[in-house]
């Protein structure tokens, strides 16, 4: 008995349900779980069918390839366990979490090792002994900083690269090696303060809300795809040191759910947002 | 074109969502949206499939009832504005809203009617054209004044009966009437603080949250399914009054929130509990 | 036994807290509820004293200036009910909660009257019998049809004029009438999409929240002091239309406990924020 | 310069603030923050003051003496960082999150030991060099348990011990020794749910949203004055373990927030509740 997922995501038409989840009846599988979206606009179809059972994966692809729209991106997924790596500066708080949750099993991910461009990590990551590496900026140019990232980063063939508070902009040179693999937790409730020291920006405009948000790395920075946001409140007494400390439990909270959502298959990118399947 | 919610529940068995889906397909039917949850415990499968186009419905239920196990409860549901009549006592904030929200069509129902046990709202139901009846419980059994009530109700021929803050309790004889569709606001996060004056009891526990819950009643007080809660921050500073009032946002935002889901045909009832579709 | 609030705005010093209730010990009046803030990066100092007893104001006041450093701005206000004008366009939902709250005494205000740029509303105020003017701008330059608002608005002497839902940017020259006493509600969490269309700008950046946010009114677009934020979730199942119907609640809510706090003088308008005493 | 905190807990009279802020005057004391509550119904008078200056602390508390009213409870606390211990059991996300925090600095806390009645956390402890004691309740009395872990205990002179999903009642016997020092969290929002298995309590009610409760431990289980709650909504596809899973990072959330509260002199035990001064 495996798990799997099938993740359907073409053009719309009539009785796909059906179609899809009468093969899937042929095959046997048992549907422990499915939730489908269509895109009006765009006139796309999406849907997500957890599936239990014996799979003959060639021929049930090929079945499934007979009753879906020509040009479908048709995906089945192992359920189970994903291999990240997750690159770090300073901030201790959203990899303290991480490491926390996939040591007690609250996350389904093995965190093959920590990449940091200063040493400050270094200790953390060896307390549950995950690689460190330490890769400085320093003398670098981006590009030259980015191979030597890449560099340390290929061998470990991550399913997800996590910026858990890195604070460096990414070039798309760099994102187009893991396109829609690439997490990032942004330090406030964009588009709201985009770019440097939202804490301040926010502080700055008396905002009564401050907030965090997840999102895959695209080309443009902080404008990727969203996966998952969330907000505490603030007031008058808080300075922006404040409220970037009060921040921090939303920004560990919202990276290390909007993680689970990924690994679990729940996230689809549709064009620039993401459809997260409950 | 018509649009109808085909709700089905019954035995779990493999294969469900395609045979019913398929059927839809033959039907020239289209999917809207598609929603299904397994009780596993109980090993019971409910859908809600809303569709949109020409039905048959004879003949479509008949090709369902073919393809479902026996003792199925399957039901074809129009989508569209329900009638319902509120029962109230003296308070005003969740009548206000619920006849506003009709007002200005946030919510699909048509008040039929407001029946009061105390005349307080009289003029509140008169702004909004709603005929409002006067049935004082003063002097009667409780037997005798539910007859008088349900001498009111009966001819409106609601499709539910909205509890307002209407503050007796009513008997099983009377909910046996309109069984899973009179809906109750209780003025707390049910379990906690059953029964009279939950504010009071909630500021003599020292509560840091309050809340409201909307479920519908059946023959034990307060103990019906749940349909949605929610809760807001108090503090210290808060008299069991003060509670009291910040509450009746809660409830009058639960209660609508609540019978929106009732007349979208999201909500069945599962035993003691409801599921609910987005 | 009256009810007042002393509102002290000046230089920071040593002593203030002392010296201030220290005065209305002398002058035998009870402090219900003391609240201060410093502002470190102003050096500027604010509290707000709710005093309850038999005032002899022009002492009283001449007392405090005697220990209050010079160019101090302090404030004695009656505690109690406050006249509103409300400006709206063609949304029934914020004028709706602030008559029917006004109506049920959840919010202690007099809506004097409702001023509206289409006609659409005044049913709704005739419900509650409050005067609506009906003052089109077609046809009228911005300045001719502000100077027309000013009109019907002038004799009400309104304490507050609220914007609910009124769909025009005022100038500077109709602000200036009302310093720090107009407040607007827009129908997003503010500083994300400033301007039009904002729940169409959401949906586009798809966003998992979305909020709104009520402010005094200053100069500049959406930019004025904040007084009140709120958010709910969304998912990629809403369309821009599903935004705006659910975001409706929301700035209902948070225009109406931005107007609470306003009236009840826990508001202070700290250059381009606020300070919001519990 | 030092910073201090004065907490004023004594019968209500009129002047008390003018007179306790007018002696930190005389004393050239700063007040960086005060707050104040009146109890009405005790006739009861609570104020935090945070002093920062020079303090000659017997006159200080000499000088107070002669202006506050008899059988007052004052007290001049330091503020900085507190020692606690913890008790766990078999968990590990509220140990987990502590231990982090105090590493990171997100909490003014020195975890001076662990103590648990399983093995399972030494490690945990261990990552973060923290003692780890083993004191295992098996073939003990209830009495001879507590001896054993106040023998560990005792040594560490706990400002307060945190119990991190520890799994036994304790005595009274036990509880007067740290009289409104020990903090349990709970697995719900209580007063719902007290006892075991409150999740599964949840789940068979179907309740839409779960929760969790940090407070300090009476005589009575579940009873002692309330912290810190907050919650997290669910729905009908939630198995009893599903929310068992979800509610682990409230409940962290929850207890760290609730003993940061108390590290920072925030909180004050007013008979069966807590003052929670912001």
């Amino acid at each position: 008995m495996q798990r799997k997922i099938l993740m359907t995501d073409c053009a719309d038409e009539h009785g796909l349900i059906a179609k899809i989840t009468g093969v899937c009846f042929k095959h046997q599988l048992n549907i422990i779980k499915n939730s489908e979206f269509v895109d009006n606009q765009q006139q796309r179809f999406f849907m997500r069918t957890e599936l239990e059972g014996e799979f003959h994966e060639a021929q049930l692809l090929a079945d499934l390839e007979q009753v879906l729209p020509p040009k479908n991106q048709m995906r089945l997924i192992d359920a189970g366990r994903k291999r990240v790596v997750v690159l770090v500066t300073k901030e201790a708080h959203c990899l303290g979490d991480l490491l926390m949750k996939a040591y007690y099993g609250a996350l389904e991910v093995d965190i093959a090792a920590v990449i940091g461009n200063y040493q400050t990590l270094a200790p953390l990551a060896d307390k549950f002994d995950v690689p460190f590496h330490f890769v400085s900026h320093e003398g670098l140019t981006r590009e030259e900083h980015e191979q030597a990232l890449l560099q340390q980063l290929t061998p470990y063939q991550p399913d997800y690269v996590v910026l858990a508070k890195f604070m460096r902009v990414l070039t798309p040179g760099f994102v187009s090696h893991y396109p829609s693999r690439i997490i990032n937790i942004h330090h406030s409730f964009l588009p709201a303060f985009i770019g440097a020291n939202p804490y301040r920006q926010a502080w700055e405009r008396g905002v009564k809300i401050i907030g965090a948000t997840a999102h895959f790395v695209n080309d443009s920075l902080d404008e990727g795809p969203i996966i998952k946001q969330d907000v505490i409140p603030v007031d008058h007494s808080y300075s922006a040191e404040d409220m970037a400390k009060a921040g921090r439990d939303v920004e560990k909270s919202v990276l290390s759910r909007a993680l689970a959502l990924v690994v679990n298959n729940q996230v689809v990118v549709n064009g620039n947002k993401t459809l997260v399947f409950k």
